[in-house]
């Protein structure tokens, strides 16, 4: 199939309203792009049945591929399967494995399942049902009158995971699109966005395949690379190539491809090196070792931390010093140390991390909002501590500061 | 002017591309909803000239307020004059105060104006020509065959200027609207979106104003009410009368309303009880500390916690029993009943909560993943135990069991 018309309905009165705005839109067309396939609308319309009618009517006349999102759940205003209905007169029957699966998980849950809740099971005859892992209502294709409809939940975590599983599995073969397209993430900490540019400003200008597209995160910048070949190996020649002209000018800063995660990295460094973790936290309230414990099989090389948000816990449960509590106070270098070398000892750790600062709302002991100090100590008796001053709300000072406490770890044991 | 009929379309390829959200239309939406103005449709459409007529041309037919965004631009392909004039046959001329500003824009600049700039001061006779004093091209108004058709720039702070200084002033006189609208949420937890629309099909079905729409969300169900009256008194009626009806049903489920999060409820009950509480966390790894102390003044009632992800550390730091840990277990009622009674102690609080389970990847002790024991303790010697079994990731069971935690504790507290 040459030159796909495809479009994208998205149903759900919250995006007339402008409670959000359509990303499963802007995401599904930027994939949909590198497979080939030309997206010529986007249309949004609410939970009414004759508009809902209406927009698929409009679109089963002019593309070739319709993609709807939303309108799927069991609610009395989730209209998709009535309205398709409408146009395409096909039968809608319950689906039996989809079923099984809504009633299994309120079983599990040890809930009662309202009948409403069958009406997510419901498929029309003849489609091809798309496997929902992570929510209830299925996906479907149904191809009627030379069209391809694409039938997908509107919230975006189950859109995305039918997408990637089937969707674009599915439009690959349809299409016949024989070319292969691969792109690859490379993160960075420590840099920003324009210095990073700037570093490989050469590279940029000089080619277009791989593409090279360098985004700012919240946790540090990253580049996308995109290439597109007739043959896996010469797509995979290309990027690998990319990466290494990359990594000669920029390596320094770098942690990792696609979907690693720096707490990823510092916990393989972590393991790599024998060494086992212990955190104390005072404004990040626990949010460094939950950065830590979300990685599989951080078991081996994280003990565990103390929160100790009060003062009076960083010195009954943690012996911090009177003295350093009183002559430098807890937003300072010393306490920092203390923290860190003592909640080492305490969980029998290799490693003690810790943050102490200013969260807000108020300052405290005249140290303005945003001071924090992260200090590291060794078993070895190897010890640091840095001073920040990080800008925003309190829970953007508290999320820098993790941050950074996986950066200057990262750092530390590379 | 009742009940009229909007829509919004967005002229760009950049937006079928999947390059930017069309956040012009949430935007527009989320304004005009306040203005009593319905919105039925958004459209993208990219750069081509028949498509943005078609698009244009179904618009004209059904809506009485057409809002388009973008293809206003000096080049090739900014196309949306050329197509409004097929359908309208207006008559295209030069506006001499926009050319006038934009020659003086170059001037300024001390560059040379290139021929295709004067496409930019060309507007449909008989238009109003909204002045855009940030920008070069001027928004329009344009009324055709009963239809009121604006025209916008499509780059955000251009569009939202002329929205501001012109279009809602010009709207709110056209609609004659002296309606106020308001929008209210109300949370609940522990109960589903079906369940929860069960139990108030009654109301949901037998009224209009206000609109009840509920949505489900990652932290539980929300219900968002609209309502829309003459007077101020009216509408907030109208809303308080609607939320006793639903709290009357579905109240012991309530948390809050708007912005409120189940934290600073907790946070704030906690507060009003004098209570003071700890956290001992094992697969949570930090998560429920992390949540509390992301609220302003948790201080005064958010003594810190252990996180005691390792089995040395619940016995060495938290002190649970070794005749718990070889008999039952640290997945078991009695290790999470120790774990909360020794971190209230330890860190001298009034109340201890404590998480332990398996969060996967494999099983513990023959305990499956998803298996979570949430204690609560007092210094009164009340205490609960509650056992669940979560699905989904390693990280979706340490977020439920999170989030199942705060509402344990919001219901124990209340």
């Amino acid at each position: 199939m040459k030159n796909v018309k495809a479009e994208i309905i998205a149903v759900g009165t919250e995006l007339l309203l402008g409670q959000i705005a359509n990303t499963n839109a802007q995401w599904l067309s930027e994939r949909l792009a590198l497979y080939g396939i030309n997206v010529y609308n986007h249309t949004v319309v609410g939970d009414n049945l004759q508009r809902v009618e209406d927009a698929f009517s409009n679109a089963h006349h002019r593309s070739d591929i319709v993609i709807v999102t939303g309108g799927l759940g069991p609610t009395e205003d989730d209209l998709t399967r009535e309205a398709f209905q409408r146009i395409s007169k096909l039968d809608i029957i319950e689906h039996p494995p989809s079923m099984k699966k809504i009633e299994t998980f309120f079983e599990k849950q040890n809930s009662v399942m309202t009948p409403n809740n069958r009406k997510q099971a419901r498929v029309f005859k003849g489609a091809r049902v798309l496997d929902n892992t992570v929510g209830m209502a299925p996906g479907m294709i149904v191809t009627y009158e030379n069209t391809t409809w694409i039938f997908l939940p509107g919230v975006p975590r189950e859109m995305k995971q039918l997408v990637k599983n089937d969707v674009f599995p599915y439009l690959q073969k349809l299409t016949g699109n024989e070319e292969i397209i691969k792109s690859t993430v490379l993160k960075f900490i420590g840099i920003g966005e324009s210095a990073l540019e700037h570093e490989l400003s050469d590279i940029i200008h000089n080619q277009s395949n791989p593409t090279i597209a360098p985004l700012a995160q919240d946790e540090g910048v990253v580049i996308r690379l995109t290439a597109k070949e007739r043959s896996k190996e010469k797509v995979d020649d290309l990027l690998e190539n990319m990466k290494q002209q990359i990594l000669a000018k920029v390596g320094s800063h770098f942690y990792g491809f696609d979907d690693e995660k720096l707490e990823n990295q510092v916990i393989s460094l972590l393991e790599e090196q024998h060494k086992r973790i212990a955190a104390a936290e005072s404004l990040t309230g626990g949010m460094f070792t939950d950065k830590l414990i979300s990685v599989e099989g951080a078991s081996s090389v994280c003990r565990g931390g103390i929160v100790c948000y009060d003062t009076k816990v960083k010195q009954d449960v943690l012996n911090v010093s009177n003295e350093v509590v009183q002559d430098k106070g807890v937003v300072s270098a010393e306490c920092a140390l203390e923290m860190a070398d003592n909640v080492r000892r305490k969980l029998d750790a290799s490693i003690g991390i810790s943050f102490t600062g200013v969260a807000g709302p108020g300052e405290v002991e005249g140290n303005p909002v945003g001071t924090v100090y992260i200090a590291i100590c060794q078993n070895t008796g190897e010890q640091l501590v840095e001073k920040f001053a990080f800008q925003g709300t309190r829970n953007s000072v508290r999320r820098r500061a993790t941050l950074k406490g996986l950066e200057i770890l990262f750092k530390y044991l590379k």
